[in-house]
């Protein structure tokens, strides 16, 4: 290899808006996942992977947060066609399911869990790369489907550990908003081009209820609104009774299931599409009932409309109802850990043809983030048993007990570092996490002893102390070399 | 949504050199993944996921197979930077190294399983975007640190299910390799610059050993080698004296450990780093056996070099040595299943410190290959027990069903495509390979009870029958709706 330079160093920097992850950071965020896809895989769902890479023409302009700059792709030019990292699971899965619809079961039930990519504005806590974990049923227009989805999600939450009541997942129909449209004529259906610019200004002003509340709403609605930043956003310049209409929508929520849609019903009134909607909600909330989905889990909320334009139908949204503090004890605000609905169109792009689907996509990241607020899961995860180096010469020995101590299933390493400084073997120890320090020179060797060290108790000391003082402590005993597995477990079980 | 007319219609394909994953495929490999990483969290490794993003200046130039076309990476420029995907998971663990150094444990052992992408020109069965499994152990010189990932690949090939005697790692020291390029005079340790280009001509060379047999090599060693598609690859051109050395090494494996390595001895005498790689081999094989991994499980093999230039010491690579047939029953030849050794420089490019590294890497889809090959992986999945719709109103009904199967951990699902036809939904349970389904019409109902239909049996024949005749099978049973999880599990135990 040629000798580099000082000046050609390359900085050792993950790029903007990226990062790593450590530890049980990976193993954790693997075993919810897990815990997920076999609560997907017990419906029926089965696995897909598809390519991180799409070329642009596939993946189409559905990006969310349209109002967001620098929303896109990370893309690049290859035969003078554009490939492109995918945004989200739900286009690749469009493009799978028109390339391979004949070789497809009818309907395809498809779950998918990986890595996503937007080419953003990386902002503090937002990334450009980060999870999803989708499930989507196509080819079935049943809202079967759709009450097949809240209840998996419902039991999905369960799985990994979130409490009954300490979620909801809120449902509503996209079919009432149009009918909301249609009443306050932003909606012709024989022209559906006229005013489409409005109605997507009018969707993600009612999306963000939840974050600015109802006159910040009313703002968007209106003649626009400036943020804290000063930014101005445009607003849909809507009439005042237009806006007091949509308005009675997004809070048309009572105290009854059955008295909100009863009011839901009476804002479309002469509203075919808008009733259709409100129907269609009484079928989801009923078929949940019955499999034992109360509204404690599966509710009407009118106020949840999802930020997405190509949602047709059914749209549900899971919210948790704790509050969740980040790992600096800051309380977090966010949104819902999932959302989903019903979108009939998009397999149409490639095919032609209007294809039913309807799907739900979990934020994994956020869900962790919750599950160690709750405590579900812990920040700390307990490292393997240290075998020290007091000897070099008895590196096979060492090798030898850590083998065994692994086909005992106990997590285990030989220290390799250098092993002169046995302060820094005890500082490695506590950096691991690690429940116990094995030690053996060649006088416990002569003996047929070695000695145990409970590192819960010591390590805190150990950054100062000598191997004689080290010995000394209480925390740490002699043991025979053949009962090896037998003394580590009682300690390990004490924890 | 705008209407999209037929012109402006993306095709639904994915890009060249991709593919996308189904099913089994998926959840196999993520299994081996989940067996593999318990084996390296057993040894005490953590697991690091990295972004899939690396500046360009980051990754280096340390691409494998410089003599193939096309090689590199997928980049884009964003800013003025360079940015790419990764195309291993080594010059990113470099990168977190230089980058995290003070907070991370010394010696870091790190595991990683992930996607990687190569910008190559895709071929049959070559694709642009595959798996890797990678355990490296960073800042440690020892040579325990070399037999702790040997004897781990062992246990790790061992816990996904390949037999011992099924598998060899086979090891050697490119410090031994430097000795013969010492004697045949293509080093001089002062100078290591000259003659970089021919020694990096001759390590691709012997790599080839394998593939292109004695008189290959010799070919590529000397005046070059045209290969059967008529390309030329320009050969090192060196004496038939120096290529008698170079050979002589390849060949150098004797009946016993010990007399190959008296051989290697004898070739590289008067070269000091030529001797001290034979005993870094000696202490390696030593320190092996004494764990009980003895020559039936890692072996000497001097034509093991790797072909990546930045090794510097132990080599290894693990080896099936039973036929492998691809799904098509065609017999497949593929190198090895994992390799890897030590490259004590690869922190340097970051930190102008020499580092020492060690670590290898599983190509995992090779080795799912290998898995079916051997049935330890089945090609078939069962599918989920398919509850028919005969009853469009009684889908609260089915969808009760479905959900007492699943509480029972039995995967289930109501069929939700147009249940006009029933030969449809029978269809359906077959393309998912449905071990039952399950049938209540009205009269059903009102009698309490519920037809199931063993699938094995009646599956074939179901694309002609109408829903009477298939009731008149033997495979099809009437069984009371209370008893439905004990007659359903009467069913699938069977199997």
């Amino acid at each position: 290899m040629a000798k580099i330079g000082k000046r050609s160093r390359p900085s050792a920097v993950v790029p903007k808006g990226f990062r790593d992850y450590f530890g049980h950071e990976v193993t954790q965020r693997q075993a919810v996942l897990n815990q997920i896809s076999g609560v997907y895989d017990l419906y029926g769902f089965s696995a897909l992977e598809s390519s991180a890479i799409e070329t642009v023409d596939a993946l189409g302009k559905f990006l969310p947060d349209l109002d967001r700059p620098n929303e896109g792709v990370f893309a690049w030019e290859e035969d003078k066609k554009w490939l492109a990292l995918r945004y989200d699971l739900t286009a690749p899965l469009a493009r799978v399911y028109a390339q391979f619809q004949g070789q497809l079961p009818l309907p395809y039930r498809r779950y998918a869990m990986g890595p996503v990519w937007r080419n953003e504005k990386p902002g503090i806590g937002r990334y450009r790369q980060f999870y999803q974990c989708d499930a989507d049923t196509i080819g079935s227009s049943s809202i079967g489907a759709d009450v097949e989805i809240c209840t998996m999600l419902c039991d999905s939450l369960e799985a990994v550990g979130i409490e009954r009541n300490d979620y909801i997942v809120k449902i509503n129909n996209r079919k009432i908003l149009n009918g909301i449209m249609e009443v306050v004529g932003l909606l012709d259906g024989d022209n559906p081009d006229i005013n489409s610019i409005k109605r997507g200004i009018v969707l993600r002003a009612i999306d963000k209820f939840d974050r600015l509340g109802i006159e910040g709403v009313k703002e968007l609605l209106g003649d626009g609104r400036k943020d804290e930043s000063g930014d101005f956003s445009k607003g849909a310049e809507l009439s005042s009774e237009q806006i007091g209409i949509i308005i009675g929508f997004v809070k048309a929520k009572k105290d009854s299931t059955a008295q909100t849609l009863q009011a839901l019903s009476e804002l479309v009134k002469g509203s075919a599409i808008g009733l259709t909607g409100v129907e269609e909600l009484l079928t989801l909330l009923e078929l949940s009932e019955l499999q034992g989905y109360a509204s404690n889990r599966i509710q009407l909320d009118p106020s949840v409309v999802r930020g997405l334009g190509y949602y047709t139908g059914p749209v549900y949204e899971a919210e948790l109802t704790f509050e969740v503090r980040d790992e600096f004890g800051i309380k977090r605000q966010f949104g819902s850990v999932a959302g989903g609905g019903r979108y009939d169109d998009l397999v149409k792009r490639f095919t032609g043809q209007e294809v039913p689907a309807t799907g739900v996509s979990i934020g994994v990241d956020r869900l962790l983030v919750a599950l160690h607020s709750k405590n579900v899961l812990s920040l700390n995860s307990v490292g393997p048993v240290i075998v020290t180096v007091m000897d070099r010469s008895r590196l096979f020995s060492y090798q030898a007990m850590a083998s065994e101590l692994r086909s005992a299933g106990i997590r285990a390493e030989v220290y390799l570092g250098n092993p002169k400084s046995f302060g820094n073997q005890l500082k490695y120890a506590d950096k691991r996490n690690s429940p116990v320090a094995i030690i053996e020179g060649s006088d416990e060797a002569a003996r047929g002893v070695i000695q145990l060290k409970d590192l819960v108790l010591g390590s805190k000391i150990a950054e100062s102390v000598t191997h004689e003082e080290w010995r000394s402590q209480p925390a740490q005993r002699e043991v025979l070399r053949g009962n090896l597995i037998e003394e580590v477990l009682k300690i390990i079980s004490k924890k």
